[in-house]
């Protein structure tokens, strides 16, 4: 009964750390990721026709968590890390065939030289390797009725300040045009991302202003919160681009 | 790369073959599934807290389909089954991993002697593999707003009637309490899968007046279709139950 499931494409997102990564997609929405066809998928036939649809399914793996056990019950730090539910009860990524979904917004289609969905909201790691994609089609998919007495609000969000410094190190990064393609909407993409706050609930109560380093691309951001507002004291590359 | 999938239940559903089944799930909402963990995932507490959401995500297999070919192009029903699109434009089946998601609505949950989730509105074949459940969380699953050129209306749907014969062999049944409540909301349930037109789209418009059977648990049904109108000729039972 056992069913190999193989990677269609990979994807490239500015999450290289899982630190930091939205815990739902949409939250970021100016964050923009490519999904790259791989081997016997590369071939622009499969994809006729997909851009008629404004979203998109991706089904991908969890593939970081692939070597850890998955846990009858998970800890959703949306919960305050107290709570626990039974793991089918939550999006966990410590689950039985750690399969995941997200809801992404269609931006471009490429074909040439390879076949690529340039997609924007995703919450997926750099590299997550995609096993399908399904259109999003509203009649069946979207039920905004629906309850969900756990997830359904959306999350606090925080004020995101800059640093001089760090204000300044963006300016020098997004005046260079090669530069600026690379880090698509570099200013808003932090802002998305780190108001999502992404300390772990029990350091939010028990560890204030303590300091934390998220990665995006192969950037360094330093950050730390007081009450509702976020502040970023600097950005450092970690290899030249 | 490869991830073995595996199944954590086995569904039980009236649709004992392929045809006739609602081509989206929710276009028949009063069919009742069974989902039944197995194995190693039978536990009460990998679901302890699923109740408080109204509807789920199943993620399954299409292991009819294992030994096929996928396609790069396929051809979907609901486009009268001669435009071609692009296999992740479309939801069919035949896809590179076998993988289908549906949302379906949480009725009821068991958990002994066996962990059961009651749904309805599922559009999957009796014995189907669930590899994956997911609570719907609706501030990011829910996009009314989605737009999708090809599947985004709902499909046409027929007027059904019934013989004299047919409502009298329903009757018989559903008066005995036992069969009742094994063919739950038998008439309603005929009416919301045939109702969806089963026909090949081919058939529709160059064999009208053509006699067809479906099948729904062990019963099988007897219709044709003139006009806007599908009637049921008569139901026989396979097998006694």
């Amino acid at each position: 009964m056992d069913n190999i499931v193989q990677p269609i494409a990979l994807i490239t997102s500015p999450f290289t750390d899982k630190f930091s990564i939205p815990r739902q997609p949409g939250l970021a929405p100016s964050v923009i990721s490519t999904v790259s066809f791989v081997g016997d998928f590369d071939h622009a036939a499969s994809i006729e026709g997909i851009q008629q649809y404004s979203h998109l399914w991706l089904i991908f793996e969890f593939n970081q968590h692939r070597s850890h056990q998955w846990r009858e019950r998970v800890r959703p730090p949306r919960l305050g890390g107290n709570k626990q539910l039974g793991v089918f009860a939550t999006r966990s990524p410590f689950r039985p065939n750690n399969l995941g979904m997200s809801v992404v917004k269609l931006v471009d289609v490429v074909v040439k030289p390879q076949v690529k969905l340039v997609v924007s909201g995703a919450d997926l790691l750099d590299q997550t390797p995609i096993v399908d994609i399904k259109p999003y089609v509203p009649y069946v998919d979207a039920i905004p009725e629906a309850s969900s007495a756990f997830a359904g609000d959306e999350p606090n969000q925080l004020e995101v300040c800059f640093s001089a410094t760090a204000e300044a190190f963006i300016d020098e990064l997004t005046s260079n045009a090669a530069k600026s393609e690379h880090y698509q909407n570099l200013r808003q993409v932090i802002i998305e991302v780190l108001r999502q706050d992404p300390r772990p609930a029990y350091h939010a109560s028990k560890q204030p202003e303590r300091h934390y380093v998220s990665q995006l691309y192969d950037l360094e951001l330093n950050w730390y919160v007081t009450g509702q507002c976020l502040t970023i004291t600097e950005i450092r590359q970690q290899k030249d681009f």
